[in-house]
């Protein structure tokens, strides 16, 4: 029997209206490169989500390839992106921004949020040619660790950049987990209006693939076309990445998915909190990050997969619990009982 | 009522059994990034048929990608590709490969064809450090023009870059038309054999997407995971890929497909040469050069879509045919009437 | 004893002023990084030399690394260049325009020049985000070849250029050359008025060392001085770039050197027409292209040296005379006697 | 009056020596591109001086410039540095080295100088192909402070290198201050053999300009000639650096220079000891970093140029002060006396 994973929210494949799409149309004869009709569709339908109707947007295969075409669109070769050390940019994609070109200026946080003081500090020991110039915060909607940032907190970032000349760029692998959350007060509009750039995924949130790019700040879509083309981003057949976007987005399945997954987390969570435990970052979305005793985990990682995220104390580890749009209930009920 | 599209080959979605693939395997719980188990026996798949074991293999979703992180990735900065001047990396990749750094030295050839006349030169007037130095050698199989090279030119071209410190890299988008064509004598074995890095695609045979890339020069391949990673190549839900070549691979459906387009195409040359026509380029594959009246074209093009290709006299213009996988009896039937 | 060298135009040290320059300001304490009082004067003179008082004026070392700086501070990733193919971006820079991320769209011209026509051509043949931008066009003035533009003739490429978006640069290395050649109408404010960036050499005219960037179209130098840092460009020691141009223009020694080059080369010509002999490219400033019986060769390579420029047909080869500012009467003497 | 710097080591001109022999070679016919005689015999001298008769040695023109050179041509692009965070590289070199696609990790270290340990630390936590791959340990001597690794320290990181399948490069822009310092008990010798690669640096100590770049690992040197060129560090007239190496190394002008910056220093130091400061870092070369009253520093100012390095408390200031080759005794007494 294998063991029931934990690990993340990509093991499962596509929810089966995406796929029901893909079989419903997949018989027609369509334009390639994104100019096909359910392509076209689905931007319709995320511009009306957004009430712009001509919002540049672009859709890619996954994560890392929004970064970087982002980074190195919008960035003069000197210029540098500010972003938390616990970033995905910084961690998880091998490099990609530096390969691209650009330096990242980090600032150490524990809860993974950016704030407007440290910002401060990156820009005023940045003066002259003899160091990059910081032009881009990069920011996650969830965090890496789970954590969101408030209508407030998200405006008075805003505010700052826009009085600084900088760009602010929200990545969004986990948006659909953020506006579903249970402390949430952002909607994907006020997204779209408080950032110069932004994408949000479909990856991991009932899609096969897919990633969704929108320039709030449109004359940053200039030749956006021929970055993707030229970094081996544009697809043959569009349609796959259209499809994705068409069958979340034609009625609510893009909330509907993610509040399962917050729903499943937050049961879960509630359950570790009464019986005891506690959690190295508040449990705010569909990520959780209990403290366990150690002697537990071999006897828990018979049956399930999860990440030992840091150790905590000599006795005790921080793990990774996430919960996706598929987590079925069967599969909590069986982790409660031996927690 | 919409047109038929004779415009390239990849108008229509994926056979049917690619999809039926990525419904069955679904909701299986799946490791990331490539280790899914769909991608694991595709690859087995693959090696098998190239009587080659453990020899690396990544899947990719396009051509310009894999030519991207392939000649990025076995080139050091100074080091540039020999390729002929209608080549896809210098016509249609937007300056791709030398956005990754690599001039490309142009060898100009109406059949698309290489020639180790024609590198020679190359590598003659390459001489020290104030040039580049040529170090791969690009083909593509079939070529732009829908020539092919047989047994005896690619085991040529091998034997030359043996001895002259070259690497060969044949570009296979359209690999799987090649072998089935009526003139071609090789294997996919046989191409793995005789070069050092090969791709081969899905996206034109049958799939959604996909390319599967070969390093038959196994030693390329140390690192190259890094390399998919850092330009936004890996995907989270690998599976996505590995269902394609899975499908295409665990029958003769890749090769049945590329028949069906091979022999679609020759029917609609036959028609042709008994009309009177005559070709730009021989008709070898599914690509289709015919020199047709300009008066002709207006009226075709109520019907049909394709595209013009130049110019050819006066009078007279070169259009490009393409018959794919997917292209119905029924669309030659019309498109006969109508010529 | 060694041989007379005509091979090109660096092979002595600096002209004795430039030197004497370095050694009177040697003790005095200076700003580092192009701040000194030797550079910031020498701008100044060249400023006023174009009456262009505020115009942005960068020194760097040498013509690759101006091509280079200059191209891809400018250009998009996805912007390409417009050059003929014996420019020196295209044949002797290791590729380091491609390196920078930048195609060079090749236009073939037998003397170094490019047309409006020939521009058209490419500018009509990309259309579409599969192909690169072009968007800067490349001439250098002289040529490779020693030919030079007419002020009509920059003036047309200029206002094509200006009606169509696209961005000129002129590489001026060997600018003084062409200043005083005997055909030439266009002065130093000319050029800066006639095109969107240039820059002229003091290597190859009395100098040790330098190039002399400048941005006529003065937007495009914004955050120029970080892309220098950047690309290891900004000399701790800027005053040895500052002595060479400020030696050159304090006075008239920068034309007065190339005329010395220009009319040695002259008397030169002017013999071998008289002995009979013809010219592969017409001898318009200090490069002569002459066309000798290949029995000769030998003989003229024991007391000098020059390059072998190609063949001319079976008995005959195209040789490259380069004078220069410190070429010697005599020198012309002995090789007029061995002709 | 102007003030007297203290602020860096590059304010001067050349040691005459370097000009005397540039104005005795200038006359002389010289081969291109580094070809030329004195940086042959420059190389030569070097050579012997490490007691390494063919090892790879190459003049270029700055400190930033090898650095990028360097680390570019020996990593493949998913490889990363490791390095201090207050290195060179890292803080003031405008991202030459992320421009060049390569992710720094940082270790903190306040007094600039890498430990194993925090070595292996980097290593540990970089496992997969989602993470860069570190490959190369960059350290400077002498560090940005000013303190200097041991020879048993150096030995020890080039073991762990050695063992663990990383290069160490050390940059030498302030090699020969760390070679006659007191505390020093490493030869230029020692420092070949216990790196893979280094350069050491002419600008700081007598030159104009000049690093000499050595590669003890002599394979990384192929194909390095290539790099120059296209990254535009290949100056057409190299005798300009050569004449520099050949000038310091022809006698003991190299040791003699730096000696003498660091006894300045020193007798700086112990009067600054004497009269009760204490230092931020202590007294190891020609840089000082003395914590001073705030009070002091306007002062100081009117008849002197320094750093203010940071803040140390509310009424005291670390500055910086340097001493070179060039620092007159009489600079140290007027300092001294107001004080």
């Amino acid at each position: 029997m294998s063991k029931i994973s934990f690990k993340n929210d990509y093991s499962e494949g596509a929810h089966p209206q995406v796929l029901q799409l893909l079989l419903a149309s997949n018989s027609t004869q369509e334009p390639g490169y994104g100019e096909d009709s359910l392509s076209l569709k689905a931007k319709e339908m995320i511009a009306k989500k957004l009430n712009r109707p001509n919002i540049p947007i672009y859709l890619v295969t996954g994560g890392t390839q929004a970064n970087l075409l982002i980074i190195s669109h919008v960035l003069k070769s000197y210029e540098s992106v500010i972003a938390v050390d616990s970033s995905h940019i910084q961690v998880h994609e091998t490099g990609a921004i530096e390969h691209a070109g650009h330096k990242i200026n980090l600032i150490p946080q524990q809860d993974g949020k950016l704030t407007v003081t440290e910002i401060q500090k990156i820009i005023k020991s940045h003066k002259d040619q003899h160091m990059v110039k910081p032009r881009l915060v990069y920011i996650s909607q969830t965090t890496e660790l789970g954590s969101l940032y408030s209508k407030k907190e998200l405006i008075e970032l805003y505010q700052y950049c826009q009085s600084n000349n900088l760009l602010l760029f929200i990545d969004g692998a986990r948006m659909a987990i953020s506006l579903t959350a249970k402390i949430n007060d952002l909607t994907l509009e006020d997204i779209a209006n408080y950032c110069d750039v932004f994408y949000f995924g479909a990856t991991k949130n009932g899609g096969l693939i897919g990633e969704a790019i929108v320039f709030s700040n449109t004359v940053l879509a200039d030749g956006f076309e021929y970055a993707l083309k030229q970094k081996g981003a544009l697809l043959a057949k569009g349609r796959i990445l259209g499809a994705q976007f068409y069958a979340l987005f034609q009625d609510s399945l893009y909330e509907d998915l993610s509040k399962h997954a917050n729903e499943t987390a937050e049961r879960l969570a509630n359950v570790l909190v009464s019986k005891g435990y506690t959690f190295y970052i508040p449990p705010y979305s569909n990520q959780l990050f209990p403290i366990l005793p150690k002697d537990r985990l071999s006897k828990l990682a018979e049956k399930f997969e999860f990440y030992i995220w840091q150790d905590y104390d000599e006795h005790h580890s921080v793990i990774r619990l996430v919960c996706s749009w598929a987590t079925e209930s069967s599969a909590i009920d069986e982790f409660i009982q031996l927690i």
